[in-house]
């Protein structure tokens, strides 16, 4: 249910119905936008210690609450997800990153960068994609302390040693860190070290995880699933809202189709379906989304003119010797000389890259 | 079978090549570029009245050319498509759409804009919408006079009077025309009235139709399956350029996938792909591809940005009574709306939009 | 629309209700069951040459027919397929196939076995494989005179020449003969000589097509499309319904799906989901729906457990040697061991193989 | 690697090979043939717990071990997975699950029943459930405590009280029981009240979670994931297998694909793929496979023809009650009539559904 203030509504108003809400056990989400107010109400917490959003929202009410001071109508929310929809919550969110050097803002006229490999190998190749994200304005290091595997012999991370990596790379270059937790165990752990959970795509329905990361304040990435549909990914949102973490960053990295000769076919229509659907940011991984070198360029651009919210891409120094994904990785000069297209294509829908990071050491951080 | 010519070669090298080529009954392709020339070779044609690619490039025949004076080597062509390949033709091509006030180019650095109405409903309607995309910088108006209906009893399109009705608006707006052919007996009388053959989604495998279409020198658009792989759609045109028509513009309009909140899901990753792989040009439809009208402006964008040679779009002067994809139509003031973000895209990575058409009264045409 | 007779509802009420309608311009499909007959009803025939199923079926016009003696009640037809719906036609066709010494019946309790080679190449060739399926207890020989290739320099078949050694077979064996046909214009001549019209999965959508064959008598096997849906393919099936031929045969032949290890995916749920939505007998080809010789004896078992009306199999003399898609064609000897468990599955739910056909030798043909 | 014995060898033959595999930090995986033995071989553990395959299967290693007396000959494994394949363990293997009176085999020739309600939701709802299940041939009782959820607003499942009513079903009627664990914290606890540990579709790749039922000996029963590929499927078992557990049953229980009338397409071609690629069991869930109460028995049926070890069936007293998936649902009564034809089906292809299961009072237990 959602309450639409009228525009000549008070604080008073407001405070009044927040009062009203809360005396009958509901809980109300607060949506200021320029011009009006909305009001977003869930059901009383139930059992599983999420809000129940079934049952208790009657007609009696409605009218009890439309009768109040200030408030203009009540409408239903007509999707499954609340907390996530466009509806429930009509501005556009931005959620900071905080980052060694000032907070990075996900969502709003700026569009972020986020670089680095697809998994940390050693201090000299994190250190060496770190610097060079950097120069190419990148405002997130990626880097994965914690892999996932199709094969159980295959290398599945660093694991925490990979974690103090992506900490110092911070500490020097100023750059946020994203890294992903694969399992609910470890997200108190990661969460010493990142800026950002990252959950992924095999994960995306891993609700023990979603609870748990959203348990946190830290921002998460949320993967879409390989065969997810869009409603499903916004539930999985829904449950790391739920639970309290208002702080979520979807990241479409594509779904799989029985196209053979692309790793995964990005789907480029959810760009701005999701920003009709949803207040969420959103941003595109074109490394695994094609899963091949050649095609990464044209396919940020793409995403940056959909509208997306930002990009994460996969560099390596020496992309021929990664250990994993060196096909889909671009080389530190390829990323470099992706800006400044990147960028005009970001000015000519009325939008820009976020400006670079200073470095720590300039600022004597 | 690819011959490459050495930097230094003389048209009487390149004179001597054709000669031995189609002396042992082979068909030579040349193809120049800026800094060399490649000759692609085909095979005798066989029994079915195309070339036969297998069998007769021997190695001895290799050393035979590669003998030849300018010739600097001998390439095989890796992919099951050969004319349709970039290795056999590494210039992109430019295919040339007839107009009343000019050839409209396609595939060169201006990105052309195709628009009009999904089906041919009245001339009203038809002489609206094209006015319509003309002012908003469109070359080409399509309009569907023979329609696909999923079922028998659906409007299966006006026939030869909505092709007369295309003819009429060409005569009076001066933008050339492309519409649906979807019988082999009919590219005939489909040819008379159009400048632009459209093979839709459902024939791209209408082996007859794209042997009929290939007979012709009207220039082809050829649509992307909806189940298609990216090699299927380059053997389909393959087909059309094997019995003789070069003209052939590839239309990614979105594949089926299990999203079910949109139409289709546009495969961006193919407009990138498909400009490695094929010196072909492509243009994106983001209207089929996207099922709604909301996402048709983003889309668009991300189409342009990804590298597509161009747009088609539905227009219709009142969507909401359409008979066909009302849903899916932007209204004349969208379309118009659109232009300027797409202009200012196709510029961000060193483009343009072609400018617009002129009237052919201005022209005294 | 649909009229329920009541159980004792005479032959006069019936040809009343029938008159009822005629009077009104609509067109009544009786179909009598066991128990009661049932009485659809189409509009009257629009411009397109096919009834209009929309706009006629009023309220009044309800009123009017239930007031006849022996209607019981009238109901609307739910889905956008009416002549293909079992609501509209409750008892199951069975399509009879003729033969030099008989018919087969396709939809009964008994289950056919079709088979041959994907593609006539020889006389020698065909003639083994007929042999071989007649003896394995096949009714009807399955051979390609005319093939789609995915590639314009792929082999197309021996068209008319192939035609003819299929009625030579025919005439030898006594089977009756099913074979593709690909473009409208083959439609009369391939009816020349071929007891079934295959429209093959690329064709399912080739409405010019199923117009053609619903304008003859001719049974028409047709294939699921590789990326249709449930209702589209019921959609085709109306179209030759519609045209008039009401003897349509479903094959179910494999869905593209993401699985790279199989060529298709056999869409097993479709059987007994055609078997509710549709009087239509359906078959299985487990050939195409595989596309490895390895599961086409399981897959067989399963179509046949799961309620198909028939199995139609690819054999090959020589299958290493076959011109096209030997790796999914049984043997002779895989095929005649293939009929013991066949048959035992269709007696365990209260079915039977048809019986061998007989020698037109024998009979003295 | 794998090590073919000859016919010939003797027992000391092999252990000698053994020993000399140990010797080199090798891991031997005996399996013993009627004809002969093959001895599978692995790499020494590496640094993650589980034998690295990579790196130590020299050339020289395999000329020392084809000339001790006994060995015939040394092969490669060509899949990415070893313990799963039937390569590398040529027997099928059968994997039994204690009950109360007896244990149950999956593999063998009999075929077995596991039913339930989708989810546990009271006493007497599950052991309504659990007596018909009995009653119609299941030997093991399937119902969940903990259920996915797409939604955070939704059913999750009575967790612990549930695992202990699914027990109590245990001791009154002699079933085995099988469950979904979600997340590996939970193993420990499910894995005191199970008999099977489900991982559902979801969890498929939740390689945390695939370790945790891998140190485990309680058998798993690993669902497909939803656009899992065949490969993926078996490195998901391989995991498990790896961790030490090999006792892995695999269930089919459709994918996702295009088609929207069913909830998932029933993949038939992976039972006997997996039954060519792999040793292990393998079921088939049809209840989620279809969506739909009316597909249910068909595609059963047709599961069992294809070879599926058992079926895992969703059953309630009141579906339409049902908290969960009512609509896939049988009754209890539906469940008992689908006995008899499946019975027949199994031994049409000479197998038989396990004999019932004894009730423990009866046994006195």
């Amino acid at each position: 249910m959602i309450v639409v203030m009228r525009t000549s509504a008070t604080e008073e108003d407001l405070s009044r119905l927040i009062l009203a809400l809360r005396e009958r056990g509901l809980t109300p989400h607060v949506s200021q936008g320029i011009e009006r107010t909305v009001v977003g109400v869930l059901g009383p917490i139930g059992p599983t210690g999420v809000p129940n959003t079934v049952g208790s929202l009657t007609p009696e009410l409605g009218a009890q609450l439309e009768s109040l001071t200030g408030v203009e109508s009540i409408l239903p929310v007509s999707k499954p997800y609340k907390l996530a929809s466009r509806e429930f919550h009509p501005e556009s969110t931005i959620v900071r990153i905080p980052s060694p050097v000032g907070d990075v803002s996900v969502g709003g006229a700026e569009v972020v960068m986020m670089a680095g490999p697809c998994t940390v190998e050693s201090e000299a190749q994190l250190i060496a994609a770190a610097y060079a994200a950097r120069d190419g304005g990148a405002s997130v290091l990626r880097g994965g302390a914690y892999k996932p595997s199709t094969s159980p012999y295959g290398f599945r991370g660093l694991g925490e040693a990979g974690l103090k990596l992506l900490a110092k790379a911070r500490e020097e270059t100023g750059l946020a860190v994203v890294t992903e937790v694969m399992t609910p165990a470890d997200v108190g752990l990661v969460s010493e070290y990142a800026d950002v959970l990252q959950v992924g795509a095999r994960n995306m329905q891993n609700y023990y995880l979603l609870d748990e990361v959203g348990q946190t304040q830290t921002p998460v990435l949320l993967n879409l699933g390989l065969a997810a549909t869009i409603e499903e990914w916004l539930l999985a949102a829904e449950y790391i809202l739920a639970r309290g973490n208002p702080n979520v960053i979807l990241c479409e990295r594509g779904i799989r189709t029985f196209e053979p000769s692309t790793r995964n076919t990005v789907d480029i229509n959810a760009v701005p379906l999701i920003k009709q659907l949803s207040h969420l940011p959103i941003i595109v991984d074109p490394s695994q989304g094609t899963g091949k070198r050649s095609l990464v360029g044209a396919v940020s651009l793409a995403a940056l003119a959909a509208g997306a919210d930002g990009l994460i891409v996969e560099i390596h120094p020496h992309p021929e010797e990664a250990l994993k994904d060196g096909a889909q990785s671009l080389t530190l000069e390829q990323y470099r000389d992706l800006m400044p297209p990147a960028r005009a294509v970001a000015q000519a829908i009325g939008r820009d890259l976020a400006a670079p990071v200073a470095s720590p050491i300039q600022l004597g951080a």
